[in-house]
């Protein structure tokens, strides 16, 4: 997705969903850059009194040089609005996340898999067990700036679990959240209430849950 | 327990599931001091080739310590038997694990509850979320020789949830596991396949899983 999409579909989300007083989960990645970006702007030009709760070391450090209010969920445990970004989304607002790498276009995450954050000790079993049980191939995510695999904020590595066909998602994350050692998935199932699209065409989608 | 009790406990489920050529997981708490003790004279006396994987530091210095032969889940990521104590077991041998603290008699785990493993900064949601859904009371464990809460050795804080009535367990440790921020339990639904329980009068009773 071209940056300049990106920016339009953060923007969007901003300025839709945040109110003054609210608490805002702010999510990581490339796109929420261009969110917090938006967000200290309405803050400065319309006084507003937000409260942000980082997910990441990335979120945390994005809210502080924009000049926002740093708060956690030990003080906010829950928030009024989450703005994150996705690199794949379904037609039920199912989301794909934790890529870690630019993706050009809907589809290529797909290709780049499920990614799974594991205990460090038990990478190899939670693979067998995985690929045993849904097929497709996982790989330890390697890290760029230093020698080895990815180490997550929390201290975890990264499992990119390439699947072979698409999943019953629902069920399958489950299953792979019992499986021991896994922390999280990429797999976002029902918690998204909302997505915006950046369209190639300048426009911004919006694609809404369907009422239960 | 009574320390003899477990001790005979332990040796019991040594004796008999302990073969040569194995790859053996090694638990942690109080009564796997005792199986790496009779591992270690059963190794000894007979010569055997044994590879352990240990589950914590604890068990990796109980190995070591031993002159046992210690490998990891890398290396030998499918163990032949796994040895572990417990703090409470019902009829289907379900059991409770980790709530590191010495239990006189059995139910008295059950009121310090169930233990849960989570990522630091969700454990305030991850409070909110648990006894919402179940009710209850969780507890943040606090370290004794250090200020503030238990760090686990992956890093994590661990709440101990006293709940308030008996559940159906296999639901509520998958719905606990759902919750984002949960690593581990301390549930361990159709795991064991044999328990050994060192009784009062000396003798060693054993549970096992009923044919499915």
């Amino acid at each position: 997705m071209a940056e300049e999409a990106k920016k339009r579909a953060a923007f969007a989300a901003v300025d839709k969903h945040v109110q003054n007083n609210q608490v805002l989960g702010i999510g990581s990645g490339s796109t929420i850059v261009h969110a917090v970006q938006r967000l200290a702007e309405r803050v400065k030009e319309e006084n507003l009194t937000i409260v942000c709760i980082p997910t990441s070391f990335q979120a945390r450090q994005l809210i502080l040089q924009n000049g926002l209010t740093l708060s956690d969920l030990d003080r906010n445990p829950e928030l009024d609005v989450a703005i994150d970004g996705a690199d794949e989304v379904d037609s039920d607002l199912n989301l794909i996340k934790g890529g870690g790498k630019k993706s050009d276009s809907l589809g290529e995450q797909w290709k780049k898999g499920v990614p799974i954050e594991v205990i460090p000790m038990a990478y190899v079993p939670v693979t067998k067990a995985l690929t045993k049980k849904f097929g497709g191939v996982a790989e330890l995510r390697m890290a760029v700036n230093k020698a080895g695999p990815v180490v997550t904020d929390n201290g975890n590595f990264i499992l990119d679990w390439k699947f072979d066909k698409v999943h019953e998602w629902r069920e399958v994350n489950s299953a792979i959240k019992m499986i021991p050692g896994v922390v999280e998935t990429g797999l976002f199932i029902d918690m998204a209430q909302r997505v915006y699209f950046g369209m190639e065409d300048g426009s911004v989608s919006v694609r809404e849950k369907p009422p239960c």
